[in-house]
């Protein structure tokens, strides 16, 4: 019944290896149905060599599993909760990769630098605080989720301009309107954090972009008169 | 009709990624033309993997296309004037290769500190500095291209004993008077970027290279009397 | 008669390179048979590319050979030692793996600054200090095992709790129940070090992860609730 | 006639590009025969991909080919040098290794820090100040051997105890017994110079190995009591 999805999903986790985005098992992506208010997601602890289709597990938004037999990644509750709170959003992922997790623990935004950053999104890349004492020791990995929709909402950000966020102290999630641009935001963002961590060490206080070019080169990827790719 | 105008172009942008220069689709090469004054180019957003030589692109000096049924990069128009500027290039490659690009993104100019960078030019690499806001509004692709002339006609170099730049909080520009040149030159620029961040971070305010060895070094490989490589 | 012992030990050693955490012969994994007081270990200096399970050691806890016809890892002597003292042990590897070095030549313990950290330990991955000049003339490396272990008891630590250590100057050691896990632990010591080592380049003094996460997202994996992986 | 000899050049010279030391091709390794007092070099500029066994060229320690159709090696004269002046070396690796070459822009001797670099060696790697202005524009490539010479000279060292160098603002230069101890040393200079930035950069001014742990580490591996690696 799920076959599609599944299927979906699967590919999707398979790039993370293949894009040098996870060791072992530090990663998962997801893939929604809007319709039946489902996701697909990946089960936990288990490897990329031997993760088969029918693997993957059927969970619904009140983290509910719909079909599969093995217990649902450990991210699952945040998925469900982005999912059900931002209705953009087709396909979510998480990563530990090396450089986003690297700038996660340190509690700091990535500033916005260059045009490769900017080709993506027109601000820094944000890093939600520290959760407090009560909500970790409480549904933690629920409230991972609030605590990245409460400083979208702080910012004044939506999901659909800024489409990946730093968890301090954690890692990172990205997501879109696919899961297939959700795994391309996380390959982006590993690149855009160390060419940020390089530029940072090798001169720090360096200024941030200016706000023209910042314009400019999202307009080229994603205004109404945007000309970069084929049509 | 430009059938081994394409396949050059094609050969060209294949090694980006085999090089390890380019991720998804950031990056590009172009080859000229220049007895019919069109130039090769990459279209815009196809990756790699699918990209076939009948995918390329023909322009002309004054960005018309020629040949071609895809949009041809988003930064033909600063190739497009490059080449018509500089009579003496024949290729021309841009990336957002890690180091070279966190170069750009400090706006600095990357020091000749040894012999692997005086093997190739006798001095800096330019960063060519943040372009004014009027310029980044308007024809913007076209002003990059007026930003790094504009950049080598104050310094003096000339693109013969230069053939690369960094443009700030972009990315590098190389060329050579073949692509292959220019492929070589990103390769080159990639790596020297690398060997100078380590440098400088390990040791800050580090010495440039000595005069005497940055001419030896140049007119091993490129003087009257060279005597690197087979004649 | 060690047939199986050997072959676990050897393929345990075949994954180091494949993790790229040995260049040549820097490292060494070993397996230990509980009931006949012996454990299998790679011989001393033999390349894995020529590797065969046959070149595999047997030695006892007093570090005689048991059987086989190589010279035995010339860190025997701390295998032996922790075998003999630490019961709840399967399997042991040493690396020279780059991070975990570089952490190991600045004397520095990891300090705990992400979940990726603390889904496997709830401390600062522990540096046993240089060993006097007396250990380090007298029996070397069997005094290598008495620093890791009087280190444990000092800062009150079990090799169940922590199952990695760094060496002062030298590398570092993990085990785990079985060897494989040892192997895991290696890897995940590596990672961890590389995003160590970037966060505090790039934010020196930053803080330590805050008590409540570290608890949390051990218990993830390892308390009586725990919910990470298939059960 | 120098069958044998150009076969072992060709494939020390193969082992470079497979170990990950040289881009292009920036690198050689040469073989010395001694009865004959000839040694076979990789030809200048010659790409790896290309190279044939067939393409080596034999020179004699002045500098003269006996045996070759191609233009020798630019680094050739450097080479020679050390072979007549040094009886006990058998061949002789050039590389501009990132990390090594790094240290070399810096003109800082990479310090010993732990006990990778004591396996191998018991001071730090030397790196030879920058030649004066006389030498350079003088016979540069034969200069480049004296400035080895002589730093070693200075220092007091000799080619059987430190088997590499720094040339300033240059890259490294590795010898051996044997052209493949030559080529593995390029690989540990690299990997040791790789550990040291990283320690350097996370500890600024940390101290160097302490004497006992440096004499014993050497013993391991070179001592008359030695016991690492099959007898």
């Amino acid at each position: 019944m799920y076959q599609e999805l599944k299927q979906a999903c699967y590919e999707a986790n398979m790039q993370l290896p293949k894009l040098g985005l996870v060791l072992f098992t530090f990663g998962n992506a997801s893939v929604v149905d809007r319709e039946r208010r489902v996701f697909a997601i990946k089960p936990s602890g288990v490897p990329y060599e031997t993760l088969r289709p029918e693997d993957i597990v059927i969970v619904d938004f009140q983290n509910n599993i719909v079909e599969g037999t093995k217990r649902p990644s450990s991210d699952t509750k945040t998925h469900a909760l982005l999912y059900s709170h931002w209705d953009s959003i087709g396909g979510i992922v998480h990563t530990h990769s090396t450089y986003a997790t690297a700038w996660a623990q340190t509690q700091l935004d990535i500033p916005i630098l260059g045009t490769t950053h900017a080709d993506h999104l027109t601000v820094d890349v944000p890093c939600a605080p520290p959760m407090d004492d009560a909500s970790i020791q409480g549904d933690y990995e629920h409230q991972t989720g609030w605590q990245i929709i409460n400083e979208f909402q702080q910012r004044g950000l939506t999901p659909e301009e800024v489409e990946m966020v730093l968890v301090s102290n954690h890692a990172p999630f990205t997501w879109g309107k696919t899961v297939e641009k959700a795994v391309y935001n996380s390959a982006v963002l590993e690149e855009v954090a160390r060419m940020a961590y390089l530029s940072c060490t090798l001169r720090p206080g360096l200024p941030r972009l200016k706000d023209a070019l910042i314009r400019k080169h999202y307009e080229r990827k994603h205004g109404a008169n945007s000309y970069y790719g084929q049509s």
